[in-house]
């Protein structure tokens, strides 16, 4: 963390505009390169954010930024995690993201108003931190700034506002409550500040007394930070990258010990499919009624019947209360971002039911067979990915997720039937053959996956799958057991 | 319009599975050849379009279809147009969308509980037509279906949900009040789909009341349709495309008036703009006060200055109160829709500015010009433009356009001086000197859209940009005109 020195004096008009200049320039350099930069405007009840950060944008090429304005949900009926207005602002390969109030604000809020307890607190920060941790390693670079006035200072530009009476509005009872408690709520910032101030997210303090001074710091805190990822880009960009080899996993091998079933007879299928269905058509409605959010994954081989049971599942569910979400390979500007991203904003508000077929495990699945990225992206996608979960579980979501096992034979099998029925040669093509050649290096993978990214709230779900029918009704039952134990358990997650 | 026989008889369970086979093969075809598709299903109370529809969807590939849930606005503090949520779901090349419900439903809602008028409800659903006609000369098949069931099978239904104590909350005051008035909501709504039975965008009439009879000949419904398309798209793809030829524009010559004013003293201009940035922080805070949606587009010449008035004006402004949209070149998801698709989704919502840099009228500029669409689709986008704008416009957004003109002779200049600025020839590219051979062609094509596309609610404001304070000083002026008169003659739209 870096403060203003008390010694900083007023820029001069030529020294301000060559500052500006500056700014331009790098961070078009940064944008040739690829750079991604989030900048996070905070600061104190009528600090200027807004202003400085206009002034800071008209600078900047305007196909080269975007400024998210941060919302309070509390006036909403659809409620999201904290996390995901942020996650589905990320910046672009390239752009400059401005966050005007963050998480921060929100957080620190919810805590001033008795929405939340002081570990509540924490473990909100602790989330924020990992998101910036799972940016900046995606190579986003992050610049965080506070700004500051005084008590005395506030209260005059509160004054000024409330006196001009086209902004008269803007001010509110809440504003002067937090002005009355300037010196506790400054306590509260600056230890937040002191925990959250990390080496690959750091905060910069600007005092925002004089405008043109604090505009100068913004400036030259931003250039700065270009600067040096510029820097590092160029010489990254010389060095060779070493040829990726497979890595073995060669801890437990959980496919192993699926234990085949008895496939089952048609007509007891029929009646126990029936009833199944008549209890999720019920368990829908009550999710939809207690509002409760909850993401299905359906992972599994080529031709494990993923799609079938989700039909299964669908069946007699309105279709207000669920979205199917099928993925495939990530468009170009899905690429241009996190490989999360594209899937935050699928994350459903509270009462819908969002069901993946496939999903983000296909970091460490198809991206690391293929070798469609580097053996540490992969590597730490695990972590990435528990953190992500454990977000969604501590926001009030069910999380679900399906394994569909079938063994090699059963594959060749279904893919041959598939071949010769006219009606369903669309759905194999040569990318499942590839996929089968690489069936060793899958199971692999899959079983490191389930090593890694099982947990308490969002555990994974075996399912075998040899016997279509036995796989239907076995999600349907998992599925109804844990929706009954979510609405059993349901806690309303806080309001931010 | 056509309408369900009293003679339907129930399908056997393999001519059921017949035709949902049928289904999905047209639509894998319909999918191959690109064709876009539009299903809205709109119905009575608890005439089971949630489960016709889930049934549907299941015989359809997951990655070829998706579903919009019409949401009533009501509750939200954010409004938009009624056509919004419509335009932000229709469907890309080769994808079938399906609405479940409608601008119809919301329409004939707001009409039976009294929120608009006999006369409103016609012009909402003459807009409802425009964007029908402009989607289906997009190339989108429209279906529009109606589930129909009698009065006292609606009185079963309803009493069933009831009898469940986990559906029970779904039956309101309101479904039974509009149970009572059955008999005169059925006029209104047969009355709606006589006038609303475009031969675009048909209505059928399904009666609903034996499920499998009403789910085949839904699918029947939309397989005729598909097919038709399909056979069509065969034809056509044989016949070979005209060569695009230059139309030329004889008509009036707006840009030849342009007066040329005298060049601003800078001193003058400085002290000008101050008065006039101070009127507008005030009015932009009177416009987010009262909710008032405000478009701004920013057309001109390549140099011409639009970057500098964008800036002159937003100084001051807050970051929550406007957006700035820069307009490239659309991506490829973007050119898989209707060209105004792109459009739509950055339109305000209510208290927001959003200020376009270009716009919508490049279909009539450098489409038109560089011939990247046919002639008879930018000769078809004038009317369409204005629709749009119309739509708007009585949904209560303030529209505000400007053509920023120069001479050849001041764009050669400023290209030169741009070239020669180590910080600002960036801005420069080929495409800029490639668009300046092309003038003539240009200013007939801006000249034929000034001609086409002025209306009282969205008059082109043509100023002279030869000197860019004064072009500065100009849109100011403009804009604080308008959004005085915005303030004083605001109506409140209708809720939907």
């Amino acid at each position: 963390m870096s403060e203003s020195s008390d010694t900083k004096k007023q820029p001069s008009k030529s020294q301000h505009k060559e500052l500006a200049i500056k700014l331009g320039a790098i961070q078009r350099r940064a944008k040739d390169l690829k750079i991604p930069a989030l900048v996070v405007i905070e600061g104190i009840d009528a600090s200027h954010k807004g202003k400085l950060l206009t002034q800071m944008i008209l600078e900047i090429d305007s196909r080269a930024y975007k400024i998210h304005s941060t919302h309070t949900e509390d006036q909403l009926p659809k409620k999201y995690p904290l996390l995901w207005q942020f996650w589905n602002n990320t910046p672009a390969r390239g752009m400059i993201q401005f966050f005007d109030r963050s998480a921060y604000y929100l957080i620190q809020d919810a805590y001033a108003e008795g929405r939340i307890k002081k570990s509540e607190m924490a473990r909100y920060l602790d989330d924020v931190k990992k998101f910036e941790r799972q940016l900046s390693d995606d190579g986003v670079e992050i610049i965080k700034v506070y700004l500051q006035i005084s008590k005395k200072e506030q209260a005059k530009r509160l004054e000024k506002l409330e006196d001009n009476p086209k902004t008269k509005w803007r001010v509110t009872q809440k504003d002067w409550k937090r002005h009355r408690n300037y010196k506790s709520n400054l306590e509260t910032i600056n230890s937040m500040i002191e925990k959250t101030d990390h080496s690959f997210a750091p905060w910069k303090i600007i005092d925002s007394t004089d405008l043109k001074t604090a505009s100068a710091e913004l400036y030259e805190t931003v250039i700065e930070k270009l600067e040096a990822a510029v820097e590092k880009a160029e010489q990254q960009s010389t060095v060779a990258k070493p040829p990726r080899e497979w890595l073995s996993y060669t801890g437990k091998d959980y496919l192993a010990e699926v234990k085949p079933r008895e496939p089952m007879e048609r007509s007891a299928y029929k009646k126990e499919l029936k009833e199944l269905q008549a209890i999720v058509y019920d368990l829908s409605h009550e999710i939809h009624y207690h509002k409760i959010p909850v993401v299905m994954v359906f992972c599994g081989w080529d031709a494990a019947g993923k799609g079938g049971c989700i039909k299964r599942l669908l069946h007699g569910m309105d279709p207000r209360g669920y979205d199917v979400i099928p993925v495939a390979a990530p468009t170009p500007v899905e690429l241009s971002h996190h490989y999360m991203w594209r899937f935050w904003k699928e994350y459903p508000h509270n009462g819908k039911i969002t069901i993946f077929d496939r999903s983000w495990y296909g970091r460490v699945l198809v991206e690391r067979v293929e070798a469609l990225c580097e053996n540490k992206e992969w590597q730490r996608a695990y972590q990435e990915i528990n953190e992500t979960e454990q977000h969604l579980a501590v926001s009030g979501v069910t999380i679900l997720k399906f394994w569909l096992h079938i063994d090699k034979d059963t594959q060749l099998e279904r893919f041959e039937a598939r071949v010769d029925n006219p009606h369903k040669s669309w759905k194999i093509t040569d990318e499942d053959w590839r996929n089968r050649n690489k069936w060793d290096k899958y199971v692999e993978s899959v079983n490191q996956m389930i090593d890694e990214t099982s947990n308490d709230h969002s555990n994974w779900h075996i399912v075998d799958a040899n016997c279509k029918m036995n796989a239907r009704i076995e999600t349907l039952k998992i599925t109804i057991k844990t929706l009954r134990q979510s609405i059993d358990n349901f806690r309303k997650p806080p309001v931010f």
